[in-house]
């Protein structure tokens, strides 16, 4: 098969604890896609073959796709859906579903990460500020996810839940600095959480909330941050 | 056809000088899709169909499709490429093309407005950072757009050439705060604005540049911004 044979010549730039190359790995596992994975040590330092295949943002995640680099994790994910047509498919087929799929791991995107760093970087006021900026985005997704299986509803497990699983390891680190508990502020989030994190493409491409509650901690340390 | 009857039912709650919501306007001119245009006049306030369309953002453009909303600008745009199939295709057909034409929508949705912002609402050092800021977006974009006619090279006026003609009004507000000149900094760049303004379908989307600026200026009033 054609996919097979291109799929022998992927390579994913990433680093261990970011969950936005945990999506792109996540995605790859679900589409059993072989790949090398290989690790970018982003506290020393960023390699010469990160700085030429994302020049416009520097970041990882990267995937090369016999060598020609493609950047942003959602991009990727989608990349991977559309180049590896026979592969489950992270979006469903429908442009409807399709649209609200790209809204919600949009939103993910936008609010989670940004929102869960002001909880351990700040103090006081911008602290409580985003608390309760966090408290309405867990509400706003509990909503969104009601009583489904997975966000990605019919579908099963799809885009949303491949963008947003990779937060759910920082979920009690956001309960310590927040000072608030994910299971009692979005009962069916938390429920959730425990659901993906059980499933063996999510299991296998996440590290436990103790490591990144350490990881934090290195942060915190290279911030300068108390 | 079904995608005739089915375009009789769009609606676009859009602000006229929203370069989010042009882009939008754009697409269905591309399309020749007939739409409801419903002004949203946001220095007064948001509507109740806007804050119940798009809860999670209250933010335009918002288009409702038989009354279900689909929000965020370049999602929209994607979503009309795939519920009517039957209309030219702002996204390429091949894979990594439509990956590459969503990294520089993405770049540019992620770049140009907030730092064009800055430029107009600082003094001082964080000014001249946004303008160091602008160049090398500028710059970066003049290097992506090479010497194709549009940023879809092969595929036309597409997907990235929609993303970013809204903001070629913008261009002289950011030239009189930055003090520098597109045609300067990336001459390739100011010549596609000029082959894009003439294009019917951004030709009727957007507004004259003296119009932007006096908006803006009713913006930095708003704002209490001398």
């Amino acid at each position: 098969m054609a996919s097979e044979k291109s799929s022998s010549d992927l390579t994913l730039l990433d680093f261990w604890v970011s969950p936005f190359g945990q999506r792109v790995r996540i995605a790859l596992a679900e589409k059993s896609l072989p790949y090398e994975y290989v690790e970018e040590d982003l506290l020393a330092g960023k390699s010469d073959r990160l700085l030429q295949s994302n020049p416009a943002h520097k970041k990882i995640p990267v995937l090369l796709h016999g060598g020609k680099p493609v950047n942003e994790s959602l991009i990727i994910v989608q990349y991977l859906d559309e180049a590896f047509p026979d592969t489950p498919s992270l979006l469903p087929a429908d442009p409807y579903a399709r649209a609200q799929a790209r809204f919600w791991a949009d939103y993910v995107d936008k609010k989670v990460y940004d929102c869960g760093s002001r909880l351990w970087k700040f103090k006081g006021e911008p602290q409580a500020q985003a608390k309760a900026e966090m408290l309405e985005i867990l509400k706003t997704l509990e909503t969104e996810l009601g009583d489904k299986e997975f966000f990605g509803g019919e579908h099963g497990f799809g885009f949303v839940d491949a963008a947003f699983a990779p937060f759910t390891p920082w979920f009690m680190s956001y309960e310590k600095y927040g000072e608030f508990k994910v299971a009692e502020v979005a009962p069916k989030i938390a429920a959730w959480a425990e659901r993906v994190g059980k499933r063996e493409s999510v299991a296998k491409s996440l590290y436990s909330p103790d490591k990144v509650y350490d990881f934090i901690g290195v942060l915190k340390q290279k911030y300068g941050i108390e």
